[in-house]
């Protein structure tokens, strides 16, 4: 549950409103703020065991809305193809125009 | 509820798998296949009460899910602005090439 650091991060910005507010907090402590689980307990007033049953529990929220709605694969999706216009905009040659053309005509939202 | 058919088909779209799989099936007849309240019943095995009642939750769900997360919105910010670059591209003009790239910066995922 603890590893992969960036990507909970990215889910919980992605989905965090869906969280409950006591579940959001937590994660933002133990993933923003990087505080320990017996810090998070005293600031949520449970236990340490409670802060980390609670860590993962909202961590299976996250994990289970981007299974759902596949944000984070479909952003990174578009951020791919909106670099790479970017990069063949940058060379100015009329080839590369229209293949930036085309990148953005395939972008789905 | 029932106006507004377009911003529920999207909602559906964006949201539809954060809904049971009665309430889709309730919507998607509703709004993608246009049967009526008593078809859906129907369909359903409930009352045509029963369908306007779904419908109505479901779409209150979708409405929740939009005011928590913005994708909605959020899209149709994105989805402006990538347009605005591929008409700016159509011009090929160096003038606005760098206008065309000033907005792909900007565009937040």
């Amino acid at each position: 549950m603890l590893e992969d650091v960036v990507r909970k991060g990215r889910l919980l910005d992605l989905y965090g409103p869906l969280l409950t507010e006591k579940q959001r907090r937590c994660m933002e402590m133990y993933f923003d703020m990087d505080l320990s689980l017996s810090e998070i307990g005293e600031e949520l007033h449970i236990s340490r065991q409670g802060a980390y049953d609670m860590l993962k529990r909202a961590s299976h929220s996250l994990e289970n809305y981007e299974q759902r709605l596949h944000l984070l694969a479909r952003y990174d999706a578009v951020r791919d193809k909106i670099d790479e216009v970017e990069r063949l905009l940058d060379r100015e040659e009329p080839q590369t125009l229209e293949r930036a053309k085309q990148l953005l005509h395939e972008i789905e939202l």
